[in-house]
């Protein structure tokens, strides 16, 4: 199966950063040499994605332990890179768990639990992909926002495990790739990876989807997750909202695919998300925006339950939040 | 009341449009000097908005019968430069209708005539401004989309005729407006000519609307048409569709406010309109889209009547398209 470039490489040591930023024009390789510069890496966007941003902190922790920084701070740090997502904490904590544990050879014992955090979620993906697979029919059309694909996670992505799974299968089908403003990771980077693995792509403005709805070419919409709460609301990108009330509207099956990494069990609901308010310079900049007039940036927004047909994880595609972390 | 530059300028046998491709950075008029350059003008956005662009197909006309060009020609060339907006084809039949009747000062009488679908528009939205003020109260949010403004109308616009008739009455209100890809007549015009009327008024990303009516932030919602069926479907700009839908979702009234040039009792419903698709340059110029990814660039889409609070109109404000038309 084609992939997408490694968004993150770890080689003895050294920690290398796809710079999402640059894509699709260039294919730059970062090295990070510390944890403060994979915090940083995390709020520019270099790289970007849930997962991504987890298997970053992961090795940033462990760059700081062979610094002999101290590790707590470093997991402080590497946490408010971004509010949003889960699986930055999260990824941090299970660092902090081996920290804790204070084995002898330290800097080996977090290399271990960072790599593996990176090939479960490389082994999380697979599985998403096997088990949503059915849900990509021949000859369907598929809506997806912003890019939870290879570059977010690892290989095959989450949203698009599916897309890449029923590809390898020689199913034909036809993804909608919605732009997603203001930093177009729709455009750049899902339409670009989808598009060098072979499989039929198009790229809509955002506002476009209940149009393409409307005229019947949308079968399904799949999007990932930043964090899904306790109750199933998800908060994904801007714009899943609007997406998964349209598809409620038109009748249309809305679903997401994330890894349990993604779940977050201790926060109620969606509105309990700090939403993160992105610079309005990622709306301005290079588009000719009228000077003084100010921009409101959310990163992500709210899909309440009631909006999910189904969440699909590794272990399977379920109807409720309940059934799917059982 | 401080209004924008105009759109439209005429003396005396000169026709000239000012460039919104150019705004907000430059502002620049261009020359129009026959009905070829008109009909381009229109096609390639120099002048768009459905009132501005039947405006100017009028005074395309007068150019035509001054030159002594076919004017059935030149209207034929006018009607197809673009085929969504309803105003287009009325004005041109409305001049058509002076030409039938073969006045001996052909001319003259088609000058008249364009210079009253003019007058026509501003008297038209300035009613519109005044029957929809009350729907703008003090501290509330006004969601607007794409640009039904000054710019595409004459002085006060059409969607922002009840802010610009609230402000001048001391209403204090805050507008978001949404950018509007891809060619962003939203965060390039309507945010602008607000701003520049001292409107308090914030920018967002299309895919955002919903985000913000989940915080409350808006309490309703008002967009222009570029065309209105006889069943009351609302044919506009890229994205209409969806904020209706999100609209509806979240229990905000959504109106949309026209002069009756833009009602087309001809046409059943939505659906049987033509909707522009536009070059996919649009979307990818200027942003680093990847090479050889398929954009599908649909102009336009279709709001069904059920979504619809209420028309407003230069009669008044109507929940019904029969009460608003008869």
């Amino acid at each position: 199966m084609k992939t997408t470039p490694q968004s993150i490489r770890w080689d003895n040591g050294t920690l290398e950063l796809l710079d999402q930023r640059q894509l699709p024009t260039s294919e730059i390789y970062l090295t990070i040499k510390d944890p403060e510069s994979a915090a940083e890496a995390i709020k520019n966007l270099t790289v970007r994605g849930a997962p991504a941003i987890g298997i970053t902190a992961a090795f940033g922790m462990v760059l700081a332990a062979i610094r002999k920084d101290d590790l707590y701070l470093a997991g402080a740090i590497l946490k408010k890179s971004r509010p949003t997502a889960i699986n930055l904490s999260w990824a941090v904590d299970e660092m902090l768990v081996i920290v804790n544990q204070k084995p002898s050879d330290l800097v080996e014992s977090l290399e271990k639990r960072a790599v593996g955090i990176y090939l479960g979620e490389i082994s999380m993906c697979k599985n998403i992909g096997k088990h949503g697979a059915a849900l990509i029919q021949p000859d369907s059309g598929v809506l997806t926002h912003c890019n939870a694909g290879g570059l977010a996670v690892t290989e095959i992505g989450t949203a698009t495990a599916p897309l890449y799974h029923a590809h390898s299968k020689g199913v034909s089908f036809r993804v909608f790739a919605k732009e997603t403003r203001p930093v177009l990771q729709g455009a750049r980077l899902t339409a670009w990876e989808l598009n060098a693995a072979g499989i039929d792509v198009t790229v809509i403005c955002d506002s476009a989807d209940a149009h393409l709805m409307a005229l019947g070419h949308i079968d399904i919409a799949i999007v990932g997750a930043d964090r899904v709460t306790a109750n199933g609301d998800i908060v994904n990108k801007i714009g899943t909202r609007s997406l998964a009330i349209a598809c409620a509207y038109h009748g249309i099956p809305f679903y997401v695919a994330f890894p349990s990494s993604t779940y977050d069990p201790q926060t109620a609901q969606g509105l309990d998300v700090k939403i993160e308010e992105r610079p309005s310079s990622e709306v301005t900049t290079s588009l000719p925006f009228p000077i003084d007039v100010p921009v409101r940036n959310p990163a992500f927004d709210v899909t309440p339950n009631e909006l999910v047909t189904g969440y699909l994880t590794e272990h399977g595609l379920f109807e409720s939040i309940d059934e799917a972390v059982k």
